[in-house]
């Protein structure tokens, strides 16, 4: 078993160190939100008072924050000088599993590798269902060594573990991931669309088109037409599941990544100005990002 | 066993006919190239030296031509009277197997259901080497019990059989499933060219998001980067598969079926307009249509 | 003075033809609806009883009809063979003014060409308030001196007149034309939202883009933010002017000529397939093109 | 006259310091490149040894720097707190006329503000002919009073000046002009390149849409079409101008933009990647980027 520091206990973060608690390793935690607190401590981990407490006896220290400032802000300090780096106990791995740019992870990783800090960026996905159950997806960049000796808090907290490259790699799978996504969920809402207005039925195109070559994730599992496919948020008036606001947040990410290494991405350009349009057309913000579908089709005129 | 009549012995078309005569089938057929007839005849059809000819005896009646102009020129003649669909022997079916455009497949199988003849269309995917190998994948529009009394027929040609719904939806479906490959095609070779303009191995990212959310057909079985899987056309220099012009020809198809349903299709038009760019920088209509890859990596400068 | 035929009295044509009378030439006209000849009838024009008559004694002839189906089955007839070409009096020279596909205007003008007749294609631009001022735009494609003959009959009609080469060139030019238009008034009412959500007076940022590189026909005459410029449809919720449904017609006019010579459309196919989410989010059709300022303004969310 | 210091002596900045001496101001001038200030002091300015020291004595201060990095390093310091707003001489005028991010801008001025210091954001068009001729066009942001005291420095370096707004102001308007420029730029390429696929002479169709509602600024100054217009990039294989390198940095200025307000660009969006595709494609990150043009042509296939 491991000691084990975590810091960042929202809607992901809270569950994932439970799951480490659960998975029988010393979890100290920390979070500004006292509420966050007492719930991570009711799952059995203990509260630290603070980040630097959090990282004080730990064998591996994990972070899940909002944005790259947060996870800047953290290591690196104001000045690039108070940050926890300074603090990091001899031989201690540190993982981020933060959903950031690649440029601030790689600017971190390297900032500990000065250190001789090893660092490993981990990003996710699965959601908050598979936080909470232990079935999430990690995309990780870093030495592979790292890897391997963190594997096991990983296996705790998911289901599937990706090494994706060197640092910032992870970030950077994840950017790509997501972006494909956004433009196979765009397309494919697109498609069905165009079918419903020739007067097919939409369950029956996307039966036809999962089994042939326009058969993708979307069709597989997460259809975007309302009634075609039980438990997805098409089927409950697209509550729940990853929101517009949370895709047009990692699509953002995409484009800067993009600048960064001047790559264009025209599809993936166009899905995230179409995200913006549907989020200010039908003010979908806060609707799962398949309600992409109501774009594509005519509202009533009454 | 079926008399079966057989119009248009092309790429796709003579292999279609050859299998339909293997399983044991009287095929009468025609063409308008003697050679195309000469091969057709070596595989066991009969040459009806007429499209009518091949008509004449028919229970079941297949047309694989290149466009709607075609298709209506066949069965309807120039002036609406004077083509095939007069002569179509007492109970006999007629399948269509063209690609054409939905308008054109329902304004024909109208015109035969005024004459009490059962009519489907039922375009193929699956390419010449599905045609040869008997593994095409049908969709089919048109009456259920008519498509159940060709059912043996279209088992002989292919491993897939779709129904889609009313005449004509076998015509949509394909145009929807084939504008979802543009975009899902387009979309990979822009997150891998992503990826790798980061620094990731163009492999290791394909497999991350092939078991992600980013996952789709592409990924599963046409990577379009070079050197990352065995046997597709990406390894050997895009030749063969199915071709920059085909998938343009048929992205226009889909875009006359959004005009004339008022679709809106952002994603499948700028992936068609992308194909358009990739043809005129590349010189690439004839290479395969993975080979859009290209239009997003640097060219050398030297 | 002229003796001159015309064929279509629309918003458009009946205007048109009524300018003609009023500068004193003799005009026979025709229409399928009744009130649209009898208005013709009393601004000076003769109704002719059939688009036969009306040509019958026209040293020009003039038609203007919604699309190219309508042009051909006037000129070729249904076979091409029964249509008014088999019917111009020697000399007499035929000006469509109608808005049509550059093919259909093209192939038209060939099989009068072997006739011997003198064609024009003359689409028009400038609205039905041009039409009534007289102050239209003609775009022509033909022989240079056809057009010289036509000319004091197009200044009856028209401010400007353009020779846009052969047959068929007017057609394209217009085509041309309007996708650029298209596009920069897109672009305009994207550039006026960027700068409104980040709290600049709309007024203040047209007039800067308006001198500088910017500066576009939108915003010089037509500006589209609501209560910028007086007298613009903008300014009146959008009634009246040049409507989406007319621009989205144009815009797949310019689809369909881009296919057929397979040149590139980027951003002319993005700007249809906006169009076409503004018709279908806002129920915009009968709206005048300049409302595409609705499609980035965020929604209230009451 | 004036006491004025200056920094960012580049290719725009060192000939509006030289007009501002040559109109009679006193002008303190510091970069870090020695021939620079040499050019400088020939063009009768003062070294000045340091920024600082630019600042000393100055009435009005100027700042000409690459990006919003380096604005908020010169006056804010790497702390926020050793920057040059700690040492702005009592009742100066700080003017920043660097083309940088407005969120930049803003937080500049508004630490500016807080010390009581008035600051104006004045980007720049006219690229450098425009700065030795003395004939730019400032986009200025920030309080009118301050603009009106500053009007006479400004008119000795241009001949346009707009008042955008309030502070950052200038700096939206300038990345909305821009990204209207380089739509309508894309889409009069397009329209060119479809216009001449189809047969039609690009001189006489650029002049009749010029005439039109098509027209734009770059058919009326800057036509892309190669041989249309004389002594344009254009005209002298894309030579010179302004680099495509540079709008591609002024698209993605916008894109920053558009994501800190959540506004939809589509258009801006996809012209922003097609350009980032010409400079992939045809390695022309150092062509004017009236160079578009070559994207829509077809490439020779010998």
């Amino acid at each position: 078993m491991s000691r084990v520091g975590f810091v960042g206990l929202g809607n992901m973060g809270g569950p994932m160190a439970a799951n480490l608690a659960k998975a029988g390793h010393a979890v100290d935690v920390f979070d500004l939100m006292p509420a966050a607190l007492a719930k991570a401590e009711a799952a059995g981990c203990a509260s630290a008072g603070s980040a630097v407490n959090a990282l004080a006896n730990a064998e591996v220290f994990f972070s899940m924050l909002p944005a790259g400032r947060h996870v800047a802000g953290l290591y690196l300090g104001s000045d690039g000088q108070d940050g926890l780096l300074a603090q990091v106990p001899d031989g201690a791995i540190l993982v981020d599993c933060s959903t950031i740019d690649p440029a601030t992870a790689k600017r971190v990783a390297a900032a500990a590798a000065e250190r001789g800090i090893a660092m490993l960026d981990a990003p996710v996905s699965g959601g908050t269902a598979g936080a909470e159950n232990g079935t999430l997806t990690f995309m990780v960049g870093g030495a592979s060594e790292t890897l391997e000796a963190v594997r096991p808090l990983f296996d705790a907290m998911g289901a599937n573990l990706f090494h994706a490259g060197d640092a910032g790699a992870g970030q950077t799978a994840k950017v790509c991931n997501n972006m494909l996504l956004a433009v196979h969920m765009a397309g494919t809402a697109e498609a069905l669309a165009l079918g419903v207005s020739q007067g097919l039925d939409p369950a029956a195109l996307s039966e036809i088109m999962r089994q042939s070559s326009g058969g993708n994730w979307s069709l597989e599992v997460y259809n975007p037409y309302p009634g075609v496919m039980e438990g997805v948020p098409a089927s409950r008036e697209y509550q729940g599941g990853f929101l517009v606001d949370l895709m047009t947040k990692d699509l953002g990410l995409a484009m800067d990544t993009a600048e960064s290494s001047g790559a264009p991405v025209p599809m993936g350009g166009l899905a995230r100005n179409l995200y913006r349009m549907h989020a200010a057309q039908n003010n979908a913000g806060q609707l799962d990002f398949s309600s992409i579908q109501q774009l594509f089709e005519p509202k009533s005129s009454t």
